[in-house]
This record gives structure tokens, sequence and C-alpha cells, in this order.
């Protein structure tokens, strides 16, 4: 006989990491273990029109790298052929003051400099991030780190924002597998107020908010290098960190083997999400330290990758108040997780 | 012979209101007056089955009052029956300092307590909010009113979030014309930040950020007590504002003459957006003052209605960065729906 699990009350939770309010509702909900995608991603495999497909180069906009640099590639880093920002605008580089001007009282506006590439994680079609061996994922994700190496030569640009769309309603427009990479001439908001956020903590407490997150009821997974939990308040419904386990800024002071390692991680967690979650449309993000973060920052500034299964949608209170529902308590969701086994 | 109209180049915006930066990017988009919904809501007619309707009250949750208080009501306003918060909790009613307790390094709990209410808009199924009659819509609006004037009693309670999903896909689980009122016993960050903002703008300019924003070029209707306007930095297509001419720091200010004539401009300005954008799923949420705002910021705080036509989606960009791609300028959307004529 089906018995229904005591309710825990709702409460609202404050993240001491990106400042956000939480309300965990766990009476609107179904029980944690019951939730699944009700749009889960049908890998497209009709590639004979896919222009991310190996062969199909001349369809794509300009190449950056590919790796290894042969016909015979692993993953190409090219332009987005739609980009949000513009790499030929003029632009104030070489001036590291803030070049935004106001107009009477309307508001502020910066012209649209910036990059915006496209890491082609894979040369088939039908391969997806999670079918990669973690070695490969680790090439993907040096390429992030090779690119951002480049890009951080232009001082107009303040911050990268890497990030994946897996599935068309997580916003991917192709189906082949790959990430973004879009490169701003401003630091975004919830940049600065994660910024903000970690300072106050680490002010208060001397310590990196991110290095001292490790509570045994929210992990999931961990390796040497690596853990991954579902944080104390999250936003959405499964919502995975992974954090480096050693105090780090920037996500491109990644080296070969901690690569490998978090492709490792990276994968499994995937995996578990598609089995749990009935194959989620998902974003990533990599939330890394402004490019000219300041001595004085960098104690307190720790990267680290977000994943959101997509399985609740937005409406008018999220959109009003920047707070989100969440009917899954973060510690439901990191013992599910936990427990789950996945051949790998 | 279609021609292709010359494209704007991309740039960046940062909103005096919102403090958020945008990404105006039209080359990613077909023309502004292509712009169409691809989920139109097809509205549902059979109401049998539906516990708002008149004559069904006994299946919903239990009523806060109706307007009249008599059998043949017109609105009713009720408890949802699946609350976000709960108005059972213990909670420290009285006290006006901040409940909110750390967990060592976790972050922060405060207990659920709050009300989570419905508005039904009418008692007929088959009727949108843009049917009624203007009077009928500033009944609607009055209700709130209404309700925050009794929830304003509870110190607990800092912020009262209105907002309306119209359409599945905007988050509406009913499809009978309703509204909601999240009663929080916080005030959401958007809210912080937008004060904040607001009284950097104040400080710099001696000036409500609001009072000053009419604009020709984004103004699309306006009324004695109001008007609307694609806001500078909209960080979405069509999005539209309508703000109280007069200086009013509070939704709760209004009375019955400017409910009257709120109500007629959301009724033109929700016609020409389903009548523009092929009837999309949108929200709106009133954006007001927390509760126990101080009198040094009623100086530059104005609330405001804004409306989100739900045209495309977020990916891992915006939910990483907290910044919007919008490919639409808002001087464009203002001149279509300003132009635009509609049968009233």
């Amino acid at each position: 006989m089906a018995t229904t699990p005591p309710t825990r009350s709702p409460e609202l939770r404050k993240d001491p990491v990106t400042n956000q309010w939480v309300i965990f509702s766990p009476a609107r909900a179904k029980r944690p273990s019951d939730f699944k995608s009700k749009s889960p991603e049908n890998p497209n495999n009709n590639s004979s029109s896919c222009p991310f497909c190996i062969g199909n180069e001349h369809q794509c906009a300009p190449e950056i790298f590919r790796v290894p640099p042969d016909p015979n590639w692993k993953l190409r880093v090219i332009e987005n052929l739609y980009p949000a920002l513009s790499r030929k605008l003029d632009h104030p580089n070489g001036q590291n003051d803030d070049s935004s001007s106001e107009l009477s009282g309307l508001g502020w506006v910066v012209a649209g400099f910036g990059f915006h590439d496209v890491v082609i994680e894979t040369p088939v079609h039908s391969v997806q991030l999670s079918d990669l061996d973690p070695s490969e994922i680790g090439d993907v994700l040096i390429a992030y780190k090779r690119r951002i190496e480049q890009i951080k030569q232009f001082d107009s640009i303040k911050y990268i924002q890497v990030f994946k769309n897996h599935g068309a309603s997580a916003g991917a427009s192709m189906s082949h597998s790959h990430s973004q990479m879009l490169s701003l001439p401003i630091v975004p908001p919830s940049v600065s107020t994660r910024l903000n956020s970690m300072k106050e903590h680490f002010n208060r407490t001397g310590k990196c908010s991110l290095c001292q997150v490790q509570s045994k009821d929210l992990l999931i997974n961990e390796t040497s290098r690596f853990f991954s939990i579902a944080p104390y308040a999250s936003s959405f419904p499964f919502e995975i960190w992974i954090i480096p386990r050693d105090h780090s800024s920037h996500f491109d002071e990644l080296d070969n083997k901690k690569a490998v390692d978090l492709g490792g991680l990276l994968k499994l967690i995937v995996k578990k999400m598609a089995l749990q979650l009935n194959n989620p449309p998902f974003n990533f993000m990599i939330h890394t330290s402004p490019i000219q973060v300041t001595d004085s920052e960098l104690p307190y500034s720790h990267w680290f990758l977000q994943i959101i299964p997509q399985l609740t949608g937005v409406g008018g209170f999220e959109l009003g108040s920047g707070c989100y529902i969440n009917p899954v308590f973060p510690d439901d969701a990191a013992k599910i997780l936990r427990e789950l086994n996945v051949p790998i």
C-alpha cells in the first residue's frame, strides 16, 4: 500500500553564494522521487543537414581552432553564425575604464562589442556530451580554457559566460552537441551580486563560502579534486553544483589532470540526471570570476559549474520577484542522486 | 519585392529602474513586426469541471471575500488550494525585526509563513480579463488593493507580489481567468535591487526615475492618469510597462477613478498585444514598494505594472548571467504597438 510521506513545512532559504531567496514548498509537489521531465530529449539522428557534423564545416561561420588540428577533428571552436554581440564593432580596446555612457534619464548604453563562440563537442551527430570518455570531456573543458586565454587579451572584455543548452526547450537551436561562450563588455549583475555576497560571507566568517559548503546531506558524488552537491538554496528542483575542492577563482586555472577528473564527474552527474529525471532538457553554466578581478577579491571568489535540469516553468511570481519556488528540498534531491547507481 | 530593413548594431543597455543589463541583438531576429507567438492561447471553454466557475465554489479552498457579497458574484478572492507558503505556521507577528537565522556556513532560513491568494476575475469560464469593461477590470484592481490592506496588518509580511499568469506555458495551471497574490516574509532581492537603483538615480539627478521616463519614442498609449511604454532596457521583446503619471510609491494608493482609468489602458494594451503577437501567453506583475518602506525611500519609489508576452525562451546564458538577449529594440516595439488600431 502506498504511503504518503510526511510533509515538510515550507521555508525560505537564502544562499550565501548567489544571495537569492528561494521558497521551498513541498506541499505543492509530488514526492521528490516522482519528478520526471515531461518533455524528454529525443536525440535527433538526422545529420544530413547538420552544419556541426564533420564534413559540413563549410556551412559554418569561421573556425577559431580545432582539436586536433587536422581534418579528423574531435572538437571545433567556431564563431556563432548569429552572434548576440559583434566582434567587428569599434571598441575601446586597451582602455580599462568603463566605456558606458548615460542617455538623459533613460539609462546606460554600451556598444555591443563581444565574442559569441560555439564549441562543437564531437564530430558525430548522435553522440551527446555524456557519451564521451572523461578525457574527451576534459578536452572540451580545456578548449573553453584555451579560448578564454585568447579572449582575455581584449581589455574591453570584462566577463566570459560559458554555458551549454541541451534540448530545444532549454534553448538549444541545434541538436548536435555543443556549448557556447559569450564574452561581454560588462560584468553581469548576477556576477557582481555573487561576488558581493561571497565577500560579505568572507568578512563575517573569514572563510570562502564554497570552500566551506561541504555538507554530507547535500553531497551527491565526489572525486579527489571536485565534489558535487545539491545547493542549500537550490532555485530549481535537482539543481546541481560541481565545485573544485581546492580554492580557485578562475575556471581557466584548470589543468589537464583536473579537466579529466571534472570530465568524469560531469559525465556521472549528467548520466544520473538523465536516468532519474527521464532525460530532461538541461543547462549548465560555468560561474567564474570577472577577468579583471582584484587581488583582494581572490580569497572569496571560487568558480563552480551549475547544472539545471528543466522540470518546472517560471511564471509571473518568479519574473516579478526574482525568487523561485522549489518543490524539492536539496537534501532530498541529493539523497536520490547519491544513492542512484548508473552504468558508466 | 521584399526588402531587408537596415540592421542596427547590437548594444547593451542598463535600466535605471531594474539595474539590469540587456543585450539588444537585432541581427539574430526577424523583423520586429514579424514577431508572433508560436504557442498562442486557445481559451478552454470546457467549464464543467472548473472550480473557479460560478456554482462550483465548494470545490475551492476557503473564500476571503467576494464582490458583490452575494451568490451572484462578479469576482472572488480565495485561498490557493496549493499554497507556496503557509498561513498556519507559527510566525513572529508583531515583531518588526528580521526573523531569519543562519545555519552554520550553509545559508539563511526563514519559516515559510505567508499568504498565497487567488483572485478569480470573472464568474464565467470563457471570459478573459481583456473582455471585461474598464470598470470591471478596475474592480479587479480594487480587489487587489483591498486584500493588500488586509494583509498589511501582519507585521511579519514584508512584500506582496501581485501577478497574473495567462496561458499554460506562462505558468497558469487553470484556464479560468485569475491572478495571484503571494505575501512574503522577506523583501525579494529584485525589489531591493530596484529600490537601490532608483535611489542611486534620485541621488544623482534629484528626480524619480519613473517620473522622468516619458520618452515619446518609447510611448505606446496614455491616459490622463497613466502611460504605457516599451522600457528603455526591455528584457523581453514587446515588454510593456504601465506607469502612474503622478508619483506614487504603493499600488494600494490607487483610488476608484484611477482604477477604472488603469483598467481601460490595461484592456487596450492586452488587446493590442494579442492582435499583434498572435494571442501570446503572458505574465503581468505589479511592482510596488515594500510594506515597511521608510519615508526617505518614498521620493524615488514609484509603482508600475509590467507585462511580458512569452515569445522567446531562456537558456543557459540568461540563467548564468542574469542578462537577457532581446532581439527587438523597444522603440521599434513601441512604434508597432502605438500605431496599431484595435476595436475595443
